[in-house]
């Protein structure tokens, strides 16, 4: 495995930093969470929060400044590197960026574990249901108060955003404010896209696991055919 | 066909158990909703179905435990059979280990019956009736007695689990109960990868059907081109 | 173009009737919608439609009669041509069988006019309008004049049908009856799979053109991409 | 890059106005937008968008015009370029030409920016917004004054036009006029399709990515894996 003509020390900054940070935007997506369902008078925990939010922000911020400087692109990172600065922006959508997290902690391994589609389901997985947990957040902030709501509990969110996500949509509970309805547009699309990737990853491993018997007979039987290998 | 590095005693012992417990696990599902739907004053059925369900959910038990000791591997079983672990647990999904059951029973015959895309559609689609099935028994159990249900009759919740599998989603009949929705959050998940599997590998067929003709000429009479080859 | 191993009198019978026969399942569900639409007092078009509707079904039981003599396979015929027995038992699905057509007609040209995707996507895409049709009209005449239905007219049916195959679902019309929702997740289940083979050949068709190009340079001005090739 | 058996002067015209006719069309899109959403007393504006909508429509007719005469097909123009008639008639639907103006546009430039995955989700994506955009601008037309709307104001509108292009279909607005449901069926139709392209794209671009680092290890760092390559 080799270092392909890109700069050595963003790659390496990138090595050292990936895995805190991700651990840094769960804990992020945890502050905005107390932030959002913790109802008590006593306003200590959501400020705890707050402040704690704001320092990893601010961690994610020098991240994205000492990385534009390795990479010595100047201003031109901003642009190849727009996943980035989106969540750079909008923090709460930082899971998607697990993909790159992925491929950078994979150099310090030898081999994937999973197959190929098995990856896919996975990482598509645990992104959709990440998005679903934010976007439940984020919209059940707009709505809780807002006049004429369907989404009055935390657990109604919840149900809201499951059923968006797979495109089922109930309409027993749906959002009614502006930005309500924004976030539940961006889930709708993103969740699609995720989605589609899950299913399209188990029906092409399904039909794998089917069409191997033809070739090569059945598989030994110290491997379960209902795990993804 | 040959086995291969697999400890023998185990593959034998799948051989000669996994019809005799597919069969036990469709006698588990009609026990259950035996339990569900009988309605009469008397307890008697409801009583004898309890005991059996129990009966045969004891006979997973001990053939999770034979095979954890045949197999050589110890606890890390667990692990490496998670798909047999989680339907130990939860016996009313043992029928999403159809394709294990399949895999198992081909090893029998000689050759398949039905092309790749024929066993995929078949295999998703009996394990979509299946799940859809169950999570109606299982959601019109938490619904029925609920306050504010829409899913008073078992029908309707029958009714809900096919617009839920598909992934219509009408809304006129929904969930209320928080473990009605875990239940339907489930369905959604699962419904919508199996399916995805169905109309993946019906349009992969029906592209292969019309594809055929470019390459070899029209189909002999004698094959109905409207059957899964 | 040769027949391989098939009988050369069922084949030519099949050549001679598919399109006089494609022709009556149209005019069958003409008449059935004469019989659900027409609310005059006067019966003598619903009459005529019945009678002509009986008189296209006994056609079809002549045909699938002297197709299952000239096979030479017995009863057997009953479950190799098992689409066929069902569309005899159904008429209604009668579209269903357009492959068929299709292919039998495919022997009297010289080569197909449209692409791969092309056919599919026309052929999927006629399947879907004819079988929501008919899924309006059954479902319909089950609706409307049941206590508490939300479907009074035939507007209201179609427009059901269309949010239905598509996978939409919104709601605020839907089946209350029983028969009416059996008719209602046949329609999901086909439509389902039938429009997943329309958006599967449109993906592939779209990939395909883009992806031309990178390999010969821009198609020629003379070809509107726009158009399935 | 060279011109295949193709009239030289029709690609010299599609070459010099497809970029300035897809600014028109936008402009078009524009002036409906505001003869629909301008509820001021003074009928200024809405009289001069009407006035420069009909000169766009003028200017796309002529166009249509001299692309017939140059290809010298006569009126088998109208059938082969069959895309290009149904934008004539419905200007609101030009955007579909997308495809066909990024192919002209490709003739000017050496090589691809965006891989095939990224074109096909970029410009699938593109039609997708600007196709909901417009449904929802015809849709609100025939809705608001419509007894027993609930499509009532123009976000109204956008929200319910998101809600069909991913088939979620929440039901809690629908459009209720026979007009209405006819372009909202066309919206489904289409966008199904077009949203079926960017999600089986970003299926197999997310595959493409795991399924790199098998073969040639991990990509380099200064190409970020988030970013459609």
């Amino acid at each position: 495995m080799h270092v392909r003509n890109g700069p050595d020390r963003l790659l390496g900054w990138e090595r050292r930093t990936e895995l805190p940070l991700l651990l840094a935007s769960m804990l992020f997506l945890v502050c905005y969470a107390v932030r959002v369902l913790n109802h008590s008078p006593d306003p200590f925990w959501r400020d705890l929060a707050l402040a704690l939010a704001l320092l990893i922000w601010l961690l994610f911020v020098v991240d994205y400044g000492v990385r534009l400087v390795l990479s010595g692109e100047g201003l031109r990172f901003v642009r190849t590197h727009w996943l980035d600065t989106v969540v750079l922006v909008l923090p709460l959508l930082r899971p998607l960026r697990i993909v790159n997290t992925y491929v950078t902690l994979q150099r310090r391994r030898d081999r994937p574990r999973l197959s190929l589609y098995g990856r896919v389901m996975a990482y598509a997985g645990i992104t959709s249901v990440l998005l679903s947990f934010a976007a439940a957040l984020a919209v059940y902030q707009q709505e809780r108060d807002a006049p004429g709501a369907t989404i009055t509990t935390f657990g109604d969110s919840v149900w809201w955003a499951c059923s968006a996500i797979t495109t089922v949509g109930y309409g027993d509970v749906t959002p009614v404010t502006p930005l309500g309805r924004v976030y539940a547009v961006f889930l709708m699309a993103c969740g699609l896209a995720l989605l589609g990737a899950v299913t399209g990853s188990f029906s092409s491993w399904l039909i794998q696991v089917f069409g191997k018997e033809d070739k090569e007979g059945p598989p030994g039987s110290d491997r379960s055919p209902g795990a993804p290998p």
